[in-house]
């Protein structure tokens, strides 16, 4: 039996859950993987004596993680850049496996830390979408299928927003704070509804599935805060629920990349994926639409990532293959030279869904599909309600056909220009064909 | 860059989907794995000139895969028993790593063939839930985790055709008959519709992630044949849809399992996995809810599932680390030490939907709900519609509380004997909480 000793930095909820599965579950993964893991060195900032170490030594200098040798494995759990990105470069240089959930650091140098040994050292299930093993099956499961495309609720916060917005019909703002109250939205909340998050999360699904390099500026963002409930019910309406989602396409022009709202169709499985849950489906040449879902944050369910990475690991480190000295199977180079061409955002086409709110006069249906048909745009589908007594403007919700992104930008900023728009048009995209 | 010479026993769908995956993709599993893929022999009983063999030694008989010292790893992918049995043994024997999609001979002989070397060498994701990586799933990705319950549409077959009754009306032998015609089942059906394939999926699930131990007798087994149009329409009108599940439960009691027809919420992912489309929802301590969905079978979504069994046996084999040498790390005599209690099916307690066909006359609604309080079984929620002009009977449908099973046969015996029960009573259970 292998006995694989552990350095945990940070002592945060990740790391706790860690310990906690350790505690709990740690003769059920002796069982299963043939190696026994023991902490024996714990690294945080702050000093948290109340937390049970289980005989861990414990310090505040993470330092003391890379010089400690009996630290055979590190678990950065730490987060943020500076201090963590140190201690993967520090602990890989050792030639020590490193295991991380920092998706933020590895969105930003994810191709420096996977070159060379970082391939075979480096493990980050818990990076995306928190217990679901993405990453695992992306690079696994899916080994031999050519990715077509790829669809992900990847941020729970936003999907929590929308699906409390969509049960009660509670306005975004009110929303948010309520999810802050209960811990699924950060006090200064915009690194989730921004979509820069799931930027960082597409970001490593891009590099892994599809493109082979980490660059996180070919990822197009777009957050949540301009939807409305109003938008919600029409969606409805036409079938469709809003999702903010990571979406990947390989297309003949290239593979496009982008993070934004999108109305997906109401029966579809990621339709129905609600609450803070995460998911992601794959749609490859051999395996057909896979989807893989769980909760994409929390402290053991993480914990479950981190951990299927050091067993993983844990179990190449006990069967004696040399982990960690570059062997011939070592591809980062080739992969890197074969990379795709990545599609601009303005040349992606895709339906929209548009709500213009226009003064309630007649004619301004023909204006608005006059204004459209100039930019050579069609429409799928059109809804307008009368407008009640009480209000000033009313909305007509229109459904193109695909239009090239560029072309529906400026037909939008020309739209917005009209007389008749009462206020800020609200533009949201059509998922693909899942 | 290592090349794995493989030899393919079998010519059938999945032997082709296995060939024309590589013949595609073989360049981009190179890059991903690090190992190239060769297919140097195939044997198969019947010659199939017409498919390109991508330059391989064909043969006839199955021995060739054996005795030819070029092959470096076998596919076992014939199907049936006695052949493939031998097959797998005598391949383990000489130390050469297996792949197969045989989920009949491992629920039968499981236990034989993962002891000693064979944990290492054997693999088989496409056994259970076709593209879906399952396997790899409770093996890997939630190895950390103890797993409290498993709930699995894991037989395409009945799901298409639950599915097609709901969406169309059509009676099950009508749809039986077009699922035969469209390839979905068999020209035998009962293997896929009495259950038998689901309960040797199970059987392969409950081995790896609660008991460790393959015991197909351990699971109990009902099929889909009495399930009707109304039932369906009922259950919808209590919020549920019937889906045809594999369920595992590790309670307190024990480990339950058993494959039958269940009531599944409306709303849960699981009842809107639709078509031939398999999904394995996993519920554990640390990762919480997670599913896994796609295609449960199809030649290429099968040869997915293979091919990453062939690529990650291939990759070890790359990197040296001597597979096949029973190690430290061969811990299958710890996992069979440690085995819980299987609890029978007469112990089992669940909710249970009744459809109870009965003469129209008054008094009987009172008849049946006297003859369940007899047995302590009170009802939950009930439906009984007026008769229609040209019907005799009318059915009273009721939904109980959790009954366990010995004492719900006894009552539903009782109850098929009063007078004014007209024909036979559905029973169908309802899941667990998902």
């Amino acid at each position: 039996m292998t006995e694989i000793k552990l350095g945990i930095a940070g002592l945060g909820t990740v790391a706790q859950g860690v310990l906690e599965l350790i505690r709990r579950n740690n003769a059920l993964m002796r069982q299963r993987s043939g190696v026994s893991l023991r902490v024996v060195r714990v690294a945080s900032r702050r000093a948290k004596p109340e937390i049970d170490l289980q005989g861990a030594h414990f310090s505040t200098d993470i330092e003391d993680l890379l010089t400690d040798p009996n630290v055979d494995m590190i678990l950065e759990l730490i987060g943020g850049d500076t201090t963590a990105l140190d201690l993967i470069r520090r602990g890989l240089a050792a030639n020590k496996p490193v295991v991380t959930a920092n998706k933020a650091i590895l969105a930003a140098h994810g191709n420096e830390l996977m070159a060379g040994r970082g391939r075979q050292l480096l493990r980050f299930e818990a990076a995306v979408a928190g217990a679901i093993p993405i990453i695992q099956g992306l690079s696994g499961g899916l080994a031999a299928n050519r990715l077509g495309g790829l669809f992900g609720i990847i941020n729970g916060t936003c999907n929590y927003i929308f699906g409390e917005m969509e049960a009660n019909g509670t306005a975004f703002d009110e929303v948010l704070a309520e999810a802050q109250r209960l811990g699924y939205a950060e006090a200064d909340p915009s690194f989730d509804i921004d979509g820069i998050d799931a930027a960082h999360k597409l970001t490593i699904l891009l590099a892994l599935g599809f493109t082979g390099s980490f660059d996180l500026s070919a990822v197009f963002v777009e957050g949540i805060r301009h939807v409305t409930v109003a938008d919600i019910r029409f969606a409805q309406e036409l079938g469709f629920k809003i999702k903010h989602l990571g979406i990947i396409q390989n297309t003949d022009a290239g593979v496009e990349a982008r993070v934004h709202c999108a109305l997906v169709p109401g029966d579809a499985l990621l339709a129905n994926v609600n609450g803070v849950m995460n998911a992601v489906q794959i749609n490859s040449d051999g395996a057909g639409e896979t989807l893989f879902s769980g909760p994409g944050a929390g402290g053991e369910a993480t914990a479950s990532a981190v951990l299927s990475d050091v067993l993983a690991l844990g179990a190449l480190m006990a069967s004696g293959n040399g982990i960690g000295v570059p062997s011939e199977s070592d591809q980062s180079s080739e992969r890197l030279s074969d990379q795709p061409a990545l599609v601009s955002m303005s040349d992606v086409s895709c339906a929209n869904y548009l709500r213009i709110p226009t003064v309630d006069q007649p004619g301004v249906f023909a204006q608005v599909t006059q204004a459209l048909s100039e930019f050579s745009i069609s429409i799928d589908a059109a809804i307008q309600h009368e407008a009640s007594s009480n209000q000033s403007a009313v909305d007509i919700v229109l459904l193109t056909d695909d239009v090239v992104e560029g072309t529906m930008n400026a037909a939008l900023e020309r739209l917005q220009r009209l007389d008749i728009v009462a206020a800020d048009i609200v533009r949201l995209r059509v998922a693909p064909t899942l």
